[in-house]
């Protein structure tokens, strides 16, 4: 049971963190904090948190469990808003995309990895944005992904466990630089493509024509370059050394799948593209449909 | 009005294109031609088609109208096995997605490009295929792209606009090369991405557990990779020129934006961003929500 839980960035995230936990009855009093007043009141009036503050320090003033739903980008001047403020027995954990830098910041700010800092990602989201987007069943069976580090006190870990099981989530213990390849990988990679294609596509002469000859699958395929073009910038600052490294692997196959098409050689390009087919069936419909 | 139509390839796009005509009262006598004796059972028995042969010749005989819906890859095959069974009134289109390769197998089977030959592309599919898959409303409001050449005679043309127009289809014109440049940047290029995608995903040493923390993104990003792979072998093969030249615009952007990431210059990347976000929103959901 957490007493008091601050959620710094109260959106879909953040927001939908709350309303699981007072589902569940596993929270006394929910504090948000943010910039926006018009979001926070909002979040008051939907009953998703108590009372807020617009500083963090204030906000986190007595919380037993402390979640940054903040840009990756914002991370490091949050824990130094938060040095001095925090209580003896706080937990802090968060939702940010990349693990290596949220735990670069937190040693830049206080000269060490907290003992009480669990690093986590909730891979869960919706389209949407803001706290009026947010909703219990949000991280209802979806993989929340804990990075503890040596530093990492089990207590600590414990808690944050706790809190994730109680929002319905089925979590996962990986080494930070593990999570960042794999979500290099499985989303930060698929969403530069779709940004660089839409990017080269809208910089051609006659982009107007083209986009208006694109199929539903070309919707399907672009969705992602709809996303948040700040927080894709600070995902990728975050992330770059993992996320580079992908890029690399990438590109040297598309080079090469370049030079298949170019020769022509029908075998070949049959071999790769029923490589792929097979491994998109195998492994996203299966491990999907049964957690979706 | 169409007196006998043929169609070649009785799947979701032929077969689609029987259902519309019949409807509209636009055909007298279907009939159908394939390999798979169960298909072509099922294309009768659905009503889709009249009769059917295994035979091309025999299947186009007294045809005044012929369809070609087979794979690019079998349309050179297909030309030859029509040579010496046309019917003096015969005008044949087709519905590949590369069109150059089409005029060019014409060409070299008939020593000539015909003048009753009028290529074409209708902008229409769904992700299953055979012919149960097909329906009578699958190209309503769907852009017909048709690809007329200087040896295209006026009547022929006329008669496939009216076929097309029957169905409910909005028939744009276009050269040969404009319409294999738009394909391959709207359609061809995303497959290539997808497939590379989850092919370079598949040869890393823990792929299973990697496919097992993507989120739904990655199921809507990748989900034409899970195309009919013979069907891409030879997309790529007949549209080898312009795909590869679209190929090469997207390897230079990516590349570009891969050292953008690794100097972390998250100004420059927030400017792709923003630009790549804005094109979507402006032309896809423009485009395609007035039309789906």
């Amino acid at each position: 049971m957490i007493r008091r839980l601050a959620i710094i960035g109260v959106g879909l995230i953040g927001g939908s963190l709350a309303r699981a936990l007072r589902n569940a009855g596993a929270v006394g009093e929910i504090v948000g904090c943010g910039r926006g007043k018009e979001n926070l009141d909002k979040a008051v009036e939907l009953g998703v948190v108590d009372r807020y503050s617009h500083d963090v320090g204030e906000a986190i003033r007595g919380a037993d469990m402390i979640f940054l739903a903040v840009p990756l980008g914002a991370m490091r001047e949050t824990f130094a808003a938060m040095k001095g403020h925090l209580s003896a027995d706080a937990v802090i954990t968060d939702g940010g995309s990349a693990k290596f830098s949220v735990i670069d910041d937190c040693r830049e700010v206080f000269g060490e990895v907290l003992s009480n800092l669990v690093a986590g990602h909730p891979i869960a989201g919706t389209e949407n944005s803001g706290v009026e987007a947010s909703f219990a069943e949000l991280y209802q069976n979806r993989r929340i992904i804990l990075t503890p580090t040596a530093e990492t006190a089990d207590d600590a870990l414990a808690r944050v466990q706790a809190m994730w099981q109680a929002c319905g989530g089925e979590i996962t213990l990986m080494s930070v630089e593990h999570h960042d390849e794999v979500l290099a990988a499985t989303s930060h990679l698929p969403h530069m493509l779709a940004f660089g294609l839409v990017d080269t596509l809208a910089q051609m002469k006659e982009n107007d024509e083209i986009f208006r000859y694109a199929a539903g699958g070309f919707r399907d395929f672009t969705r992602i370059a709809s996303s948040n073009p700040v927080m894709w910038r600070d995902v990728c600052v975050a992330n770059r050394r993992a996320l580079g490294k992908m890029m690399s692997h990438y590109l040297n196959e598309m080079q090469e799948l370049a030079q298949t098409i170019e020769r022509g050689d029908g075998e070949a390009l049959l071999e790769i593209f029923t490589r792929a087919k097979q491994a998109r069936d195998r492994y996203i419909d299966g491990v999907l449909d049964s957690t979706e």
